[in-house]
């Protein structure tokens, strides 16, 4: 059985490939071509996870699914903290959130740190995705390394 | 504990990444970029594995560690079969490659397969040489999916 830590080496190396060794801020890089691999790597795991898995009833279970059983199979933990305005808004908090648990914190971390949830924030929309909500993930760092990831539910 | 699958769908992305979606012949593309993110997951998967574990006695010892614990914990099988000349060149085979065995056959897949063995060819280098040998790793697919990997020991 792998070690969830041999995807966390691998992501650090795409990022080191597509942002450089020098740790570019966020603001100079595109970094849509890591949302975009983790869309398809969420899109692909939730095929995985959910093979024999029922119909899940109502939007709220399908966020529940990802708190949970996604996020475990995935980081190895569970989120923390869910809150939703019950209007298609979710945030979920990861107060240990795995790419970023071993950066050492520094000032310009606020700008860097989309360098290390940006492919979370596609792997999230592609497993919501493959579960039938469209959404838009953002996130936001405010206490290194605890994240919140904002989902807006688009609904048609 | 992860899915060894993640780290495939993943290493999918990175291949897509830098390959392109129209998976172009291997002669056309640099793929030192995938050899060297191979390089830097293998070391540090050794020192994940390898933090308790008694020092090898020789050379042999640590390429039967590759064939055997290392490739179960990256790709949730043994190496099949190893040969070996006794002056530095190990043969380790894999009849049924992770990366390769969902790959459909065509004509032209001699030359996308590079596409798809590069990145453990680092993966070996690099865990060899964190384990104290140097070496060059490269491979060669005769019948799909089975893989070849032919190490040469660089010795000083």
């Amino acid at each position: 059985m792998a070690d969830p830590v041999f995807f966390e080496f691998l992501h650090a190396e795409i990022i080191k490939y597509i942002v450089g060794d020098d740790n570019s801020p966020s603001k100079d890089l595109d970094l849509s071509a890591l949302d975009t691999m983790g869309f398809s790597c969420g899109y692909r795991i939730i095929e995985r996870l959910t093979r024999e898995w029922p119909k899940f009833k109502d939007e709220l279970e399908v966020v529940k699914f990802i708190c949970t059983d996604f996020w475990t199979a995935v980081y190895g933990k569970q989120i923390d903290n869910l809150r939703t305005n019950n209007q298609g808004l979710y945030v979920l908090q990861d107060n240990m959130f795995r790419f970023l648990s071993k950066i050492s914190i520094g000032k310009e971390l606020m700008e860097i740190a989309p360098n290390y949830y940006t492919f979370t924030c596609g792997l999230v929309r592609g497993a919501l995705a493959n579960l039938g909500v469209v959404s838009a993930v953002n996130a936001e760092v405010q206490i290194m390394p605890s994240v919140k990831f904002h989902i807006q539910v688009q609904r048609t």
